[in-house]
């Protein structure tokens, strides 16, 4: 496992930036290896279509020993890796200690519960294919629960469903289960009445999609209104027990279903110097994605904050970045060994976009904007052709237009019932 | 829940038989309750396939509130029924006592370790999604294994596969996880010496597909040598601990992953008299279904025996069984509650067949008997037309096509990894 012919470059984190290093390596003079504790590739802003049944799960993961197949200089060890030990370039691992000659921290981001340990336990986080999995087992066995409460007061908690943060995954994910609400719940159980079912889409700021233009933010509430998505803007979130979520100005919602898309932060392992760490916890780099003070670490996408002039707080949490700096780091790697000057990493915003439900979406390309049916087409080609494999792209095409079509696809199996946990017992369900 | 005004059909098990028996009943007189601990009725013969990584789960599961919407005298619970009461006509329930005028026991069968608690403990069974779902994940987590192995004998513990029993299920899956070896893992695993790589299949009879022709057995097995699968006949297994399985003969093979598929017995609640359980733990009931010594209470499927004198032992454990006695008791409910006379239930075997890797397949269908890639063909069509739903048939198709053409189809995502734990803690892994 360790040739030493060639530099050693280590890369953690088989996301939208590791993977962009990794083959942008490609038969360079370099030994890859790439570290994730799963062993495929999470096309993230489609896992809420994961949480909602519209796609399977093999859709938008893709094996990251099949994506790099015949690639001669990479290997790939699924690992956990706890701890980096820059002063004698190694790490600690699961499955043993690792040496490098330069790491890649493309470790990503986690839910952010801004220290709320209840909160934290009993709502669900969607970073993840099993997180989004739990999130349809969990919808669907609450709302089985519905048909069998005995009381309103019950059968509405197990029929609220809450989603905290109206960011893009926010504005999809609870414009998803709306259209679920509307058009396909309905037919799976006549027995209940779906106007008793609340979608709530819960934002601290005063309106959603708060990055996006003022054009892009009024009319996805529009189309989320349009939907029955109970919007409510400038409300903070105090606390979720696992039944009831409370908020600052003192109302609350009884829920056994709040899906947290409020905030994310930085995670990497141990050995990161305190100071390097700011905002969102996430780790500064220079303008090479060189962590502060480290000659040999680089940290890229979600987990680091290339902070300069320009961006003094560093690049927008999004898949470009990853693959920009990926792309951009990979290069500069390949300097560094050759003793040639890097070049600075610039960011091309290639814009923004949400989807809100079927027929609509919103769509910010710098000083172009648009709205609507267009915006939702412009939506489905850009994310249909993002996926990797073509086996993925024909069938997520052919289940949306399923779904499409005829107002009834999705997969609403509960393969893995999801259980809750008493918040005093370790949380096994990450 | 309780509308007495028709006599109200209580069907425990979405299984092929009793699917079969509420479709029968759509637009009678009667109230159909329809049972099932999952909230989808699942197409066994594809779980090796599931298991192997070349479908996903949802094109062989389908839910069974999505297969009966519309039919207005149904309704469906996910329930696990823990005993019945042909006392006072009621069931217990994990959501509590139901009653019933008549009940289907239509509850399937499970593995039959045949009272070996190690072997039941180590050795994974494969007859429901979670099982087919965690054998793929354990084998792709042995193969990751294998390549952190410090020795050989402990690299060839992980990458030595044991399937026991060559029925079906057995040659099927085999055969898959060998293609798997022969033409896909070796580009996924560069590191991976294939060579190094066993697939046992054991059988303690002296044939595979000992159920069908004996021209059948021969070719499958021809077929099976042809992908270097190593058949072991005559070969009783004594135990597995996790490590090793032992024979009869003295012999062992070091094996992480003990795939049993020797076996099944008839599984159902509590409350049957056990003067009327007869071998492989079935139901004896007559030839309407009914459960010997009640009148009221009905067996179908793998968990019935329907003993008469021309079929002593009862009928094969195979889906037409089920599903033709579902068919057979709808009717004979409603002559029981018109008062007219039933019709005993008579067979209509319409043959057996078995794939083996790409091209080949066997087929008895009464006297016609055919081998090889006309009867791949044939194996084919018939299990995709057997399949619930336009968009199952279509991405399942979509799946076997590509697989066929790239010879690198498939699913080989490790979502949720499989843990086995000690023997003596509670197995909450089924």
């Amino acid at each position: 496992m360790d040739n030493k012919k060639f530099p050693k470059v280590v890369i953690i984190g088989g996301g939208f930036g590791g993977i962009e290093v990794a083959k942008k390596l490609k038969d360079k003079e370099v030994d890859v290896l790439l570290l994730d504790r799963n062993n495929y590739h999470t096309f993230q802003p489609l896992l809420y279509q994961v949480a909602t049944g519209t796609l399977e799960a093999d859709s938008i993961a893709f094996p990251l020993r099949k994506m790099f197949k015949g690639q001669k200089n990479f290997k790939f060890r699924i690992a956990d890796v706890t701890a980096i030990h820059p002063e004698n370039k190694t790490l600690s691992t699961n499955i043993g200690d690792i040496s490098y000659d330069y790491l890649v921290l493309a470790t990503g981001a986690t839910t952010n519960f801004f220290g709320n340990k209840q909160t934290e336990h009993f709502a669900m986080g969607m970073k993840n294919v099993r997180e989004a999995l739990n999130i349809r087992s969990y919808c669907l066995q609450n709302i089985e629960q519905a048909l069998l409460a005995k009381t309103k007061e019950e059968r509405l908690a197990h029929l609220n469903f809450v989603v905290v943060g109206a960011g893009p995954t926010g504005v999809e994910l609870s414009g998803a289960i709306a259209e679920l609400r509307n058009h396909i719940l309905g037919k799976d159980y006549p027995e209940l009445d779906t106007r008793e079912m609340n979608v709530y889409l819960v934002e601290g700021l005063d309106k959603v999609l708060a990055n996006l233009s003022p054009k892009a933010s009024e009319k996805a509430a529009l189309y989320l209104e349009e939907l029955k998505v109970q919007i409510r803007l400038k409300t903070q979130v105090t606390g979720y027990d696992g039944n009831v979520i409370t908020f600052a100005d003192g109302s609350s919602i009884a829920s056994k279903t709040v899906i947290w898309s409020a905030g994310v932060k930085g995670q990497f392992p141990e050995g990161i110097d305190p100071t390097v760490i700011v905002k969102g916890n996430r780790i500064q780099t220079d303008e090479f994605n060189r962590v502060k003070g480290l000659d040999a670490v680089f940290a890229i996408g979600d987990v680091a904050a290339v902070i300069t002039d320009d961006t003094p707080r560093g690049h927008p949490g999004v898949a470009p970045v990853a693959q920009q700096q990926g792309r951009a780091l990979a290069a500069n790697l390949l300097r560094f060994m050759n003793g040639e000057a890097p070049e600075p990493f610039k960011y091309f915003d290639k814009g923004s976009m949400a989807t809100i439900g079927r027929n609509k979406a919103v769509v910010d390309i710098g000083k172009i904007r648009f709205q609507g049916f267009f915006a939702w087409w412009v939506w489905m080609f850009v994310h249909l052709m993002s996926l990797i494999g073509f086996r993925n792209r024909l069938v997520t095409f052919i289940n949306w237009l399923l779904s499409y079509v005829t107002f009834n696809g999705g997969i609403r199996l509960i393969i893995r019932p999801y259980q809750r946990t008493p918040l005093d017992e370790t949380d096994q369900t990450k």
